[in-house]
């Protein structure tokens, strides 16, 4: 057996304490399979005194993360601090610098800072992993930085965020409001008391920037996504979402266009009796088609301190399975300098289906107003309806529902611009697209 | 960058000349992610005067796949020849004791003498990938193998057959028989003319087989799987399943329990809102759950030319990545002299729900009777009812279906001897076992 992989882990959360556990209850079984033992060197968090129910005697603590990085000495660099600027980024730098494996589970960190140092990890012979990254305990960096080899992507979509999912499925089952499920996911700890970064979709975001990047071989662009959170869908969206068949997930989606790549996140209509539609809860899934393999679906635990170290230590076993520096994995598939730059097709030329809820004074003729604004602009409807579960005042403002054929967003968004011109909306059109798996 | 990957497959078939076809195209991507390029250097295949439409001129034309293994310049042997004795078996085994590594989509292969040739392997540093044996293009040897490293697996199944699934699915949609469905299966391709190797379920059986030893670190043990294949599968079945909210699927389990590991491969019923009860057609998937993970679904395409090649690839693609000798990944996730022996849990001993459906003639205190016999047995039922489509006359036999809770195989058989005694019964019973994901 080879000497020991020697680490040294900075952050000790949840998941670094979760991961420290692991490695100390499973040395025996985890030197049998990777052919050495994974030692913990050495250790830095915030707190020193903290209990966290693990053993760190006889494990170096270092007073931050940079100064561990630098200075330890250790074969690989855990970074499980968080966040896209220091100590995290200067730590990962430093210990890549030094030629030292990293593994993080930062996706802020490599969302602004991916390439940069991917590069410095070639430069130095160093790998960069970053499986918990994305999706949690879902290997979706392995399937499409390894698995995948030699195979063009043409989209990848997922469900990346746990609290919205959650609150999206609670909503649907429950018949309760966003602000009432949103509550419930804050009361069980899947949602921040500032909710914002999860539920406007920037979680989502940079998690998609990464597989972007991963599927088309292009720079990382987490700041030119189209983006849209979920605090506008109401129930009333997931009924008729339901009364049409299908069901409304979050969705991160990065598409391969004639005009470019195409980032977006935003609420999506997904057919309820595709195999996404039924992924409920916390629960991630993402989405990889491609041109050999096909379409690839994988569903896991996307957070939660356990399957996150699941990723990290799975991470850390490819390393310590190989001889030092004897593999060539560049981070983002192929050596940052080869990766293009990244063309993104705007928003506007997105060609889809599209679900379109407009509340409407009841006035003679709006119906075929509404059908001439959409055939103006080249919209062929699937379906147009008028959507109430009861039977209401005439006077009272009616719902009207249509569903599109692949039509254009730009078409979409003149129709109903031209339709707000009409004098009889009430409120805001709410407008939701459709996303469709390519096959069942 | 470093030297060429020089490569010999063996067997150009669908396979064989799709992966030629890719890698010829793909050139110069390949090299770029791989860090080198990948040249084939010495093909076989029984008839070398087919027209494959890949250009073969420049590449070494070998009589027979031994002494291509035996003889070629080459670095990695690719064995798609099929089969689980010669030339496949001695071509592999004299690959490895040249110490060049092997890539295999031969699951009869591996389900006969995996162990010993992962023992080969490892004497001679080499490495034996196959993740096409295993559900196609879906990356399940590498989440078991590399991702889940650490991890404690209870228990991996999955829907591993795309004929059976094909025909289930269709019975259901279309109301079709089987006898119907499995003819429009051969007509579309989808199943051989002697379909019997799928749909008794042997071939879910060599690739379950498979995925035990990798799940839970034991030796092959591919003859002691309790088998029951979808040819027993009526559309009543199927309809009354739907009723009661279940779907049909083939499933190979693979469950670690008190007694042992239990290997089964039956029709199965699964929760209809469950995410694997939506995968349709020849679609495979895979669940495995574990102990630090979590739950993990894969799902994607178990066969074809593309889907297989795009996996043989994947594995060419990480011996390229990794330096000559320069990593340690035993073949079935521990060195093969480390691997436990299997210990089988009986059939009998098998714990969970069962759906069983009767014809009786149409006597007073039939249902009691059935009730009390399942009583007496310490079956407790989750329904029990008469289940009929239509009104019927009286004097036909009428079908009984009960749902139990969980309990034990032993007991359902006991039941079910002592009513076949009472004399009312028409026929043979039907029994399919259920069995729930953990979660959702």
């Amino acid at each position: 057996m080879s000497d020991a992989l020697k680490i040294g882990i900075a952050g000790l959360g949840t998941v670094g304490a979760s991961l420290v556990r692991i490695l100390q209850d499973r040395h025996e079984m985890l030197a049998t399979t990777c052919g050495r033992a994974i030692e913990i060197m050495a250790v830095t968090a915030r707190d020193r005194s903290r209990d966290r129910g693990v053993n760190l005697a006889n494990i170096k603590w270092f007073d931050d993360a940079v100064s561990l990085a630098s200075g330890a000495d250790i074969d690989v660099f855990i970074e499980l601090v968080g966040g896209a600027g220091d100590p995290a980024y200067s730590a990962v730098k430093a210990a890549l610098q030094r030629g030292i494996h990293v593994v993080t589970a930062n996706k802020a960190l490599l969302a602004a800072h991916g390439i940069e140092l991917a590069g410095i990890a070639e430069e130095h012979g160093a790998l960069l992993n970053y499986e918990a990254a994305v999706a949690g305990g879902i290997p979706v960096i392995k399937a499409l930085r390894e698995s995948m080899t030699g195979n063009t992507v043409s989209r990848v979509y997922g469900i990346m965020n746990g609290t919205c999912n959650y609150i999206l499925t609670k909503m649907e089952k429950e018949g309760l409001s966003f602000e009432d499920c949103l509550k419930e996911a804050q009361r069980l700890g899947y949602a921040e008391a500032d909710p914002a970064f999860d539920i406007e979709g920037n979680d989502t975001a940079h998690k998609l920037s990464i597989l972007t990047s991963l599927a088309f071989g292009t720079a990382i662009a987490a700041d030119d996504i189209y983006l849209e959170g979920i605090t506008n869908i109401s129930i009333e969206d997931i009924q008729a979402a339901a009364d049409l068949g299908y069901r409304i997930k979050l969705l991160g989606v990065a598409q391969r266009t004639e005009s470019g790549i195409e980032q977006r996140v935003h609420p999506t209509m997904v057919p309820y009796d595709s195999v996404i539609a039924q992924v409920d809860g916390v629960t991630n899934a993402v989405a990889i088609e491609s041109d050999i393999l096909g379409e690839l679906l994988m569903v896991g635990p996307g957070a939660g301190g356990n399957a996150t170290a699941s990723a990290v230590l799975g991470d850390v076993a490819d390393i310590a399975k190989s001889r030092p520096g004897a593999q060539h994995v560049p981070a983002f598939g192929r050596p940052a300098t080869a990766l293009l730059p990244y063309k993104r097709a705007r928003i506007q030329s997105h060609e889809g289906g599209y679900f379109i809820r407009l509340k409407v004074l009841d006035r003679t003729g709006v119906f075929a107003n509404i059908a001439r604004h959409m055939a103006e602009n080249d919209i062929s409807l699937e379906s147009i309806m008028q959507h109430s579960k009861h039977y209401v005042d005439s006077a009272e403002p009616k719902t009207i529902i249509l569903v599109t054929h692949a039509t254009h967003e730009a078409s979409v968004r003149k129709a109903i611009v031209a339709i707000k011109g009409e004098g009889y909306l009430v409120g805001e059109p709410q407008v939701i697209r459709i996303e469709r798996p390519k096959a069942g």
